[in-house]
C-alpha cells in the first residue's frame, strides 16, 4: 500500500508541477479510494492557478488540482454498502461536515467545513488516488464510460441551478451564456420539458452549439453592443441599465415571449447580462445568477422590487441532485460529451490547464486522463 | 344623489386645490360606495404631487390623491353580501381586473389592469365618497374607529413584506428604515413571533419609537457613516461595498447574531442600506426588498449569489394580508396610531402633504380626516 | 339572433332529450359565445344523468349536459381582446366568481359559486350556443381540431392533478387506474421527464394501451386479487389493508421501486388502490386522490403518519393549467385523441350516454359532435 | 472511568428493573457523555414496557426505557465545539445515519438508521450517564433547570407539528386532544399567533387546563357522543362518518368558524376525531395526523379529495426544531412545567411507570430524577 500517488500539484501562483504524494488510506468506516480516471477542468482550477484565491478562499500551502473526476473504486471502509470495489463511479467533489445546522437541514452546500476538492486547503482529485466518501461517490451504468462520469459534474452544477430556479415543463427559460454550465442548464431545462429555451451568447459558433449539437435551444440570440454615446463619454450607470433594459425588450420581441420568461439564468456573472436578465424576466418570476464575475455590479433594484421577482444565487449542489445528472446522462438526455474540446495525458496537465487558461471559442470542455499503470 | 363630492385634487405638478368631482354612482352589481372619513398621507402620494409621476405613471391629467383611507359604506351594489350601509371599512386602495393570469393564479397585486387610487390615471380617495368593489373594503371591529381603519393600508403593506420574506416565529430578523413602513414591519414580524428583532436607522429619536413605544424591536443600530479617504477622493463602488460589508459585520457581533439573521429587509432604498442587508443575511436566508429609491444601485451580486440567498420584491398586497393587518390592529398586536404625528382637517390638505413633503424626524404619518357635513 | 339553440337536456334521471333552449346573448364585457364543435362524455355527466346528483349538487330542474367541449367563437363582448371572431378554442367548464377568498388567493377551484357547466343548476355544453367567459375560452393553434381542443378537458384534468402532486423530472411515479384520467396522467407525467412511471390496472388491454400506443408508462401491472380466506369469512378491515401492503411490496420488487416512488397517484377511487398507494408510496412522498369512488374507505393512517406522507386531493383545475393542457396536446407529448373509441352525431346524443354507461374494456372515450346547420 | 451506571432496563414485556450497565465511553471525535439529570414518561415508553413492540420495532432483547430527558455534560470528544463539560443540556433522542437520503436532504427524521433513545434495540436515556452526538445537544439557559429541558422533548414534538401543519400568524387552528401533546400543540400555535387556538377533548379538566392554566386556548369543546340507533344496531362506516361530519358542523357554528380552519391537528389517532377533524377543515386547508391509535381507520376520503386539502402525518423532528423548542421554554412562550402531575426519584422508576400506564385524568406528565450521587 506504499504505492506512489502521481498528482497534478499547485505549489504557488502560476506554478503547478507534476509530484507524488502520498497514496490515501482508509481511515473511517465510510471512507472510499478512487483510482481516478478521467477529470474536466473547470475555471476555477484555472483561477487557483492564475490567482492563487477565490474569495475566502487562499493558497497558503500547495494543494492538488482538479474537481470534475470519476474513476474506479479500488478499496472501501468497513461500513460501505452502496459500492463494490471495481465500480465506476461519479464523484461529487465536496463532503459537508454533516454536523452544522447547514447540513441537517438540506443544505449542505452551505456547510462552511466542507472539504471540497482543490478549494484550499484541500487537495483535489488529479491524483491517481482520491480518498472521499462513500456516499459522495455515485456508480455509473454500464454503458456510461469515465469521461461521462467526469461530465457529471458540471451537468450537476445544472441541474442544481434548475432545481434553485425551479424550472417546470411549459415554462419559459432565457439563459444567458453558452459556455459549459450555460448549455447545460439549456440542456437541463429541455430535459424538463420546458416550452421555451433561448440561450444567449456573443459567439455564433456557441449558439450554434445550443442549436445544433446539443439541440437544448429552441431560439437563440447575440445581443447588439452598446452604441457609443455622441460626445464619446462613457455611459452612465443608470444609462448602461437602461440600455440593457432596451436589450431584454428586444428578445421578448424577437420570439414573442410575451410577459416575458418565467426563469432567466445568468451562467455569465457580466454586468451587462444580469442587468438584461432581471429586466428581462416576467413579473413574478425567477432570476438565477450562476456565473460568477465582478463583486458588485450595477443592479436595477427598483425594477427586480416592483416585479415581484425572486432572485436566487445557486452555489455546489444540494441532496438528489448528482444522482439526478447521472439519470440525465445516462438517458441521453443530456450530452455532456458533445463539450469536449481537447483531451489530453495526465502528463500534459499543465498544457491542458493552457489551453482552458487561453480559451477562445473553441475551447468548451478539456479533459485529462487519469494516471496509466 | 346629485350630491356634490368635495376632493383634493392634483391638477398638475405642485398644483393641488379642494374642488368638486361627480359623486360616483353605483354601477356594477358589487360596487360599494365609502364616505371616506380618514385618509393618511403616504410618500407616494407627494411624490406625484412634487413631480407627477413614478415609473411608467405619470400625471397627464388631474386626479384627486389619497389612497389609504377608510370610511363608512353609504351605498352597496345589489350582489354585495359582506357588507352593510354604515360599516366602517378599511379600504384596500387597488382593485385589480380579476381576469388576467396574475390575478387568476392569486398574484392580483401584479395585475396590470389594476385601479388603483391616486394612480393616475386614476382618481384617489381623497373625497368626500368614493367608488370601489366590496370584497376591496374589510369591515372594521366596533371598537376600532376610522384612524385605525386607514392605518390599516400601512400595516397592510408591512404585513405583504412579512409574507414575501416568509418570516416565522423563531426567526431573527434584521429591519433597516424606522419610518412608518419599517416600523410596522417591525411591529409584524415581532407579532409573528420572531425571535429577534433589529431596527436601523440613522435617526436615534425613530429607534426610541421603535423600542420604548412600539416596542417591535429587540435592538437597535446607528450604521457609522463611511470615513473619509485620506486622499479626499470619493469611494468607488468596491469600496462602497466592503464598507457596507463591515458595518454589516458590526451589526452581527453587536447583536450576537451567529450566522447572521434569516431575514432581512429594506425599508429605505438606499444603496448603503442595500448592500449591508445582503452582506448581513444568513446564509440560505431571504432578502426583501422593500423600500424604493435609485433605480439602479451597486449591489454585492457575488455575495448574494454564493450564500444562496433568496432576494425578493415586496409590491401592495396580496390576497389575506388585508384582514390579517385588520385583525392585527384590532388585536392590539400592531400599534400604527403611534405612528400619527400630525391630524389635519380635509380643507387643511395643502398643509398636511406640505408636513410630508417637509419630513424630518417628528414627522411620521399625517392624518387628513374627511369632508365634514 | 333569435336563432334556435339545439341542446341534449337532462330533464330528470334517467331521462334525457334533444330540444330547444334560448340562445345565449352576449350580457357582460367579457361574455363571449362559442358554437360548440365537439364534446367528450364523463362519467360525471352519466352519474348526473342516472342518479340525479353528486354531492351536495342535485338535479332539481332540467339542465344540460357536457362540459368536456371545444368550439368557434362566433360572438363577444366589447372588453374580450384575448378572442376574435372565428378563433377555434378548447372552453374550461367552470368560471369562477373572482370575488371570494378563494378566487382572490388563486385557488379558483375551490370557489363555491363556480359557474361548473352541467352541475345543477347550471346548463352543460351539449348546445349548439354556448356562453362562458372569455379568459376560460383558449385559443387552439392552427393544427389541432375541436377534438383535441374538447379532449384538452381531461388533460387539463391530469395537468392539475400533476401539479398537486408536484410531479417533477427525475421522480419514480406509479398511478393506479388506466381509464382515460389515470392514462393521461401517465403522460403527462411521461412529459414532465419522470424517470418511471408505472401504470397499475386490472385490464391487460388498457395497460397495453399505456405502453403501446399511448407510450406512456415505462411498466404496468395487474394487482392480484386477495386470496379467500380458508374459513370463507370476509376478511376484515385490518386484513384487508395489510394485503394492500403485501401488494404494494410486490409492485416495489417488481419494478426495484426501491424505498418507493416520490408520487403516487389513484385515479380508481377503489379502497383496495389506495391503501396499497398509501403503503407504496417513499417516505417524506405525496399521494394525490384523484380518482371518487365511496365516501368512506378503510385508510391506512397510521403508515400515511409515521412515513411523513403529504395526502393531497384533487379537484379541478386552477390558473395555468388550461394552457399547460393545451401546450402538452399541441406539442405531441399528450396523445389524448389515441383515447376516442367512439364518436356520435349530436342526435345520437343518448346512444353515447349509453356507451359510457355500458362501459367495457373496449369504451374509453367518447365523443358527440356539435349540432350540424 | 469504570464507573457503574445505573439504567432502568426493560428485559421483557411487563418486565421492567434497576440494574447496572457499562459507563459509556467517547468513541468519536463527537462524542458526549451526559448525566441524565431529569426524565419525562411518554406514552411510547409505557407502550414498548405493556407490549414489547411498535409496529416495526420489536423488544428482542434487554434495552432501558426513557427518551426525553436533560442532563449535563460531563464529557466531551476532541471535536466538539458547541458544548462545555458543565452545560446543562436537553436531549434530542434520534440521532440519525447523516449519510442516507433522508438525512442528506433535511428529513432525518426518516431516516432509517437513527439511533433513537429506547427504540429496541437502542438503550434509552434512564441510565445515570448516556452517551449521544454533540449535535444534538442543546445548552439550556441559565435560567431553565434540567425539568424544563426534559420537558423540551414534547414541545419539540409540538413544533415539528406545526411545522408540518405550516401554522402562521392570524390562523384559526383546531387541536384534537389535550393530553401532553395535544396541549402543547395549542401553545405553539398561539405562540406563532394563530387568531384562534381550539382545543377538543372528553375531559372537562383537560379544557380548563387549555383555558386557565396553559391559556393556549380561545376555546374548548366536548363532543357530544354518538346517539345509539333506535334498532340498537351499531352505527356503520357510514353513518359513523356522518355523525363525525355534523359534529364537525357544531364545531364551526360554536365557534364562528366560517369556512373553518386553515389548520386541524389530531393528537388522538382515534377514528371519530379523524373523521371530524377531516370534515371541519377549510377547503384548501392543512390536516395534521399527530396522534397514533389503530393501524386503519374509516376515513372520509371523498371528502378529503374535494376540498382540496393536504393531509399530513408527523414524526420525530428535523432540523431547527429542538432549538426553537428550547427558545419557546426559555421565553415563556411555552409552559410545559404546568404539565407535571407526578415526579419520582429514578429508584421509583416502576411507580412512575405504573401511573402513566394506569393513567387518568389527574396524570399528564410523569418525571423520574435522575441517578444521585
Amino acid at each position: 500500500m506504499s504505492e506512489t500517488n502521481r498528482s497534478f500539484i499547485l505549489r504557488a501562483v502560476k506554478d503547478v508541477y507534476l509530484g507524488d504524494i502520498p497514496r490515501p488510506q482508509i481511515d473511517g468506516p465510510y471512507d472510499v479510494i478512487v483510482q481516478i480516471g478521467q477529470t474536466g477542468i473547470c475555471g476555477s482550477d484555472v483561477h487557483y492557478w492564475q490567482r492563487g484565491r477565490i474569495g475566502d478562499f487562499v493558497l497558503n500551502s500547495p494543494i492538488v488540482l482538479g474537481h470534475e473526476s470519476a474513476g474506479v473504486v479500488v478499496e472501501i471502509g468497513p461500513s460501505v454498502t452502496n459500492l463494490k470495489i471495481g465500480d465506476k463511479v461519479a464523484i461529487e467533489p465536496g463532503v459537508p461536515c454533516r454536523h452544522c445546522e447547514y447540513c441537517r437541514s438540506g443544505s449542505y452546500n452551505l456547510c462552511p467545513d466542507t472539504v471540497f476538492a482543490a478549494t484550499p486547503p484541500h487537495n483535489g482529485t488529479l491524483s491517481k488516488f482520491y480518498k472521499t466518501a462513500a456516499d459522495f461517490c455515485y456508480p455509473l451504468p454500464q454503458h456510461l464510460d469515465l469521461e461521462d462520469g467526469a461530465l457529471c459534474e458540471p451537468v450537476a452544477v445544472a441541474v442544481q441551478i434548475c432545481k434553485v430556479g425551479n424550472v417546470r415543463a411549459g415554462q419559459k427559460v432565457v439563459v444567458f451564456g453558452c459556455g459549459p454550465i450555460g448549455l447545460l442548464v439549456q440542456s437541463v431545462a429541455k430535459a424538463y420539458a420546458a416550452k421555451t429555451v433561448i440561450g444567449i451568447d456573443l459567439s455564433q459558433s456557441r449558439l450554434d452549439l445550443a442549436t445544433n449539437v446539443l439541440k437544448c435551444a429552441d431560439g437563440v440570440f447575440i445581443p447588439p453592443p452598446m452604441p457609443s454615446k455622441q460626445d464619446g463619454s462613457a455611459p452612465t450607470a443608470d444609462e448602461g441599465s437602461e440600455y440593457s433594459a432596451k436589450v431584454a425588450q428586444m428578445i421578448k420581441d424577437h420570439f414573442n415571449l410575451g410577459e416575458g420568461p418565467e426563469v432567466v439564468i445568468d451562467a455569465t456573472g457580466a454586468q451587462s447580462c444580469i442587468q438584461m436578465g432581471v429586466h428581462l424576466c416576467k413579473k413574478g418570476g425567477t432570476y438565477v445568477q450562476a456565473g460568477m464575475g465582478k463583486e458588485n455590479i450595477v443592479f436595477p433594484i427598483t425594477v427586480a422590487c416592483i416585479r415581484d421577482l425572486t432572485i436566487r444565487g445557486s452555489i455546489r449542489y444540494t441532496a438528489g441532485v448528482y444522482p439526478q445528472a447521472v439519470d440525465l446522462v445516462a438517458s441521453g438526455k443530456v450530452l455532456p460529451q458533445k463539450l469536449i474540446t481537447h483531451r489530453y495525458k495526465f502528463e500534459q496537465g499543465e498544457q491542458a490547464f493552457e489551453t482552458v487558461r487561453r480559451g477562445g471559442e473553441d475551447v468548451l470542455k478539456v479533459m485529462i486522463e487519469g494516471v496509466q499503470a
